[in-house]
């Protein structure tokens, strides 16, 4: 299947405090490697909570699932135990991980930020990883990324603070991926003058048809707005040839589109 | 149990083209009624996907399951056929839907938005219910939400477009959740002077311990920003006791933070 999971941790999330835009974020910067997000789950800061989710995508043939929050110092931060449990593993410290938190930490003294640089129990806490599991470095933050690679799953973990997980997916993420990327995609989005939807269902569905391999997605904006959005995209093994085919999709979306318009 | 859950119907999500910002706009409206959504899933739009993503809520304890997205009349609307496997039931004409859809496309064609109010195949298909379900008046919208009631559980299903969504929640749903409500719900943001979470693990699991039953959440910032923001909340039996829990419970917090403060 090969397929990739997002597992959102964080009862900030459920109980509705944030908006989660960090699966949004994940899901575009792998589309523009070509990958493709196949489900998401959101759950509770919860150890078995976190170690089900886990499972359940693996199960739904994720290979490489990403989690996002949960790292941090306090009680609620469970994602590592949840990652280890799914699993069965113990934790264990982690030399490299410990130089990163005590590095952060003594940055932060430093700076005058906290008071101590001291490695207390909530800060050793961040550098116990699942056993076999490897620390991914993370300038921004106090909390390690963490890579566990097991039984064909591979699990990245990232905090849930936008500005480090972006950080740690730059530049300690991106490479773990490389060996995943092939083929290319190309999308485009098309406005159409028609307001109606279900007029447009039989014309979406003759395109897909016509060009086989295309996705055509409609947009909806609320009843009686002017115009529809469509989104048209390929994956195909390479860049002219997802761009041809999408580009022949949307020629067939807009003729056929203007040959039903009343005043056409 | 008695938990809810969401289930996100979309590849517009998955494929990042839209922010789902409907979960939490239902997370927020059920807790202002002190209930709570337990876990949300985010699936393809397939039936199969659409059917496994209802099981697995149901499984999980959900005996009320929300489903956003797929209502429409184009080819990736499948939510409906996705919730009727889930059950094992088949679709069926049912005579009050079409009664919605068919006002709902008259009113469109007197605005001159839609050339004919016929009931085309792509429009009739919003009017195919699971069996034994109902649908739940959309006056903004083209789509019927769907209530289907079947082996103690219950599955809302709203259309995507968040204007639609809300209507029917607030017009249609409101009454059917009415029977859930029991208790109350009191929550505080506090914001205390420190920078480091680290530094305050310990100060939050006292407060949860003093306060048996108080829930505090840090709500992370970038390390290094000034301040922490801690999310209080208490479910009790009455407001009263509620307020009073989390009252008790910030009090506990800002004065051993107080304590903790290097020029304290």
């Amino acid at each position: 299947m090969n397929e990739i999971g997002i597992l959102v941790v964080g009862n900030e999330i459920l109980d509705g405090l944030v908006l989660d835009t960090n699966s949004q974020w994940i899901i575009n910067r792998l589309k523009a490697l070509n990958l493709r997000v196949w489900e998401t789950m959101t759950v509770r800061d919860e150890i078995p909570e976190i170690a089900r989710g886990i499972s359940r995508l693996a199960s739904d043939g994720c290979e490489l699932i990403f989690t996002t929050g949960g790292l941090g110092p306090t009680h609620d931060d469970m994602t590592i135990q949840g990652v280890a449990e799914a699993f069965g593993l113990r934790l264990e410290l982690d030399e490299d991980a410990l130089a990163i938190v005590s590095r952060q930490y003594a940055e932060l003294h430093g700076r005058g930020v906290v008071e101590s640089p001291e490695m207390t129990e909530p800060r050793l806490k961040m550098a116990r990883l699942p056993e076999g599991a490897r620390p991914l470095d993370n300038r921004v933050g106090g909390a390690p990324g963490v890579l566990l690679e097991r039984g064909g799953v591979q699990v990245v973990s990232l905090p849930g603070v936008p500005l480090e997980l972006k950080w740690i997916f730059e530049n300690e993420v991106l490479p773990v991926l490389r060996g995943r990327v092939e083929g290319a995609f190309a999308e485009e989005v098309v406005h159409l003058p028609l307001r109606d939807e279900s007029t447009l269902a039989p014309i979406i569905d003759e395109a897909m048809e016509e060009v086989p391999g295309v996705y055509v997605k409609s947009m909806v904006k609320p009843y009686g707005a002017t115009g529809i959005r469509l989104w048209v995209s390929f994956r195909g093994s390479s860049q002219s040839e997802a761009e041809e085919m999408v580009r022949r999709a949307v020629g067939l979306l807009r003729s056929r589109t203007e040959e039903k318009l009343p005043n056409g």
